[in-house]
């Protein structure tokens, strides 16, 4: 096996449990180097470190898969790395939908795997995780006698391990338009053309903490998508929800969600830039009892941060200026480049501006099928958040 | 009425709506001072900031009560805040138990009152706040009708106050040992001789967040005081629970509780050290499934901040020895001196120190009726912390 040898001098990020390895911190390979080999990963005087997929074509050209010296990556590796995840998730009590697989917290660098029901859908994110595609779809197979495997690899993170955006079925072709159930409720889910796997697992458990304050509430939504916060606010009691997104598919799904559950009276999604309606809005005057949030992350790079602060402050304040006094602000960021105490800084600074005292009442993460491994800052990346907006 | 000016220069901390005033923030005092009166804060040049209680006995001089200069400090406003602080818990949830007022977060400083059913324990921790203790029993009357109200004013910081240490009935006397319902069991509380007002219902919400990891599980819990994690444990599908905490009534009680449930055969508890005992064990090579430890604070003082930091680490680091390979540790930590991000850090010492890989499955603060007011330190106190250990 080719091996690769890490400077003399590196960060102690590796030592620390991080599974990825920039081309800078190498100090020689020994052997030949195809894109996606299996090579070990040494110190500069030769003691094993762990043993992952290489890409010389990425600037990180190791990414761990293991640290035992005496584990094989083969079909094996991935049945029992996914049959651990599985079990993972049944001890913490997911069951019909969850994240089965989460990258690099499962200990499967760049491997992205979402469970709805019977049906699967995977992303793999780096040239060596692509490889051991069949023996992923091989261990599904194995565990769970699935309705359908379905692959979302339309991302283009992938361009910078020379993977081609495709999409497609690693199953015999089935109906991609799928039912869920979640917390009592139905949602459709498009896992062809929804966004990334097709429904944001990662706020099921979020989606229940508004349960108590939108009771006879007024409630508006803003980027409501596929208006499942909008429709657990109706489930939880609401007396009126009004749902904005940009996308006209999104609210129609939307409403489609609605009448599946029978809140089409009480939810209404509208086809507008949520931007510009709550400017306006605010100006005007209008009050809910409850605002929701769930924006965008305005950035996908370290470079355009100030962008992403500028717009979540600018939109919170704006959604904050529509709460009543006593009223509730749900509110969310889901890109790690906001790591949560800036973000809570962010919200506080529209406090602020907006002359507006908060207190907070709920603050969480991603739901817990999403673990977060400390020193991997792209585990850490939802935050949501609910204050009393005095 | 007496008329308390800042110094020019004083920091923002007031401005931004800390309700504190330290003495040496003052630059004069036009009118009388007597302690426990209520004096208006001015800038400086004359501007109104707020009104509140001063005790010139006290380090902090002045608590603001209202930035609100037509409101007035007398009966009814102590009625209002109360009510408010009511209608606030119902909105987010809570109904039988709830710490009714949490002191600055409610804007009544240094006032606790905790609501067990029928019952109200309070604590009155500043001589200003003192003073309008018969303006809070009787809103307590008002709004509740309550079956009992004691005052739990056996507590140290008063004495910063110039008051003294007391505990005794605010109303016709009443048994002591009162029983309260949570999630669906049932506990006693000694609310004359319990710790601090005799439960900690800002777990409450904690308590059920082990459910699902504790199913089938052996399970060792630490400091278990009333045992009230140890009882949800067995509630929720614990093989077997042992409890360990030094106080022979502590484990009285927590065995008593356990019966109450009719878990009288799953959960045991022992009177033992569990500093020394988790160290016997973890060398014994001794192995739970789960482990959970909910410490006392260490410290009271910044000064000792370090004693702190060395007692929840030692705890945590033989706390997770004690853990199976991918079984969980449940750990908190009750201080504000150690906060969320400091805590956090610790927990990933012990690991390092104990060789094990964490991963995050969930973390809390206090429930929500212990509502969090951004840049009041003293507010945010409590961490909870779900780790599967590696």
């Amino acid at each position: 096996m080719t091996q690769v040898y890490l400077k003399k001098k590196i960060s102690r990020r590796i030592e620390n449990g991080h599974p990825w390895v920039f081309a800078n911190e190498v100090g020689k390979v020994e052997g030949p180097l195809e894109g996606g080999d299996i090579v070990d990963l040494l110190t500069h005087d030769g003691k094993f470190i762990g043993r992952g997929y290489a890409n010389p074509k990425s600037q990180i050209l190791v990414r761990l898969l293991t640290r035992n010296k005496s584990e094989q990556i083969n079909e094996a590796f991935f049945y029992n790395r996914i049959n651990t995840a599985w079990q993972y998730r049944i001890k913490i009590g997911y069951q019909e939908n969850c994240r089965l697989v989460f990258g690099e917290a499962d200990f499967l660098p760049a491997l992205i795997i979402d469970k709805f029901n019977d049906y699967f859908v995977l992303q793999t994110l780096a040239l060596g995780m692509d490889k051991w595609k069949p023996a992923i779809v091989s261990a599904l197979e194995k565990i769970f006698q699935p309705k359908g495997i379905y692959e979302r690899n339309d991302v283009p993170v992938r361009e910078l391990e020379g993977l081609p955006q495709q999409k497609g079925f690693l199953s015999a072709p089935f109906d991609t338009r799928i039912l869920i159930n979640e917390n009592g409720l139905k949602f459709n889910v498009d896992i062809e053309n929804g966004q990334k796997t097709g429904y944001f697992l990662d706020q099921q458990d979020n989606r229940r903490a508004i349960q108590h304050i939108v009771k006879g509430a007024d409630v508006l939504g803003a980027f409501t998508y596929t208006g499942t916060f909008e429709i657990h606010a109706a489930h939880y009691g609401a007396k009126s929800v009004l749902g904005l997104d940009i996308s006209a598919s999104a609210v129609e799904q939307a409403n489609q969600n609605a009448a599946l559950n029978g809140y089409g009276d009480i939810c209404r999604f509208t086809e507008v830039n949520a931007f510009d309606v709550l400017k306006l809005w605010a100006k005007e005057g209008r009050q809910y009892d409850v605002v929701m949030l769930d924006p965008p992350a305005f950035t996908k790079s370290r470079e355009n941060i100030q962008k992403a602060i500028t717009g979540y402050k600018e939109i919170n304040l704006r959604g904050m200026k529509l709460v009543k006094p006593g009223g509730f602000l749900v509110t969310t960021s889901c890109t790690n480049l906001v790591q949560p105490d800036l973000f809570l800084e962010i919200i506080q600074m529209a406090a602020k501006d907006a002359k507006r005292t908060l207190r907070q009442v709920v603050y969480q993460t991603q739901a817990s099928d999403h673990p977060i491994l400390w020193g991997l800052e792209n585990t850490h990346y939802l935050k949501f958040l609910i204050v009393q907006v005095i």
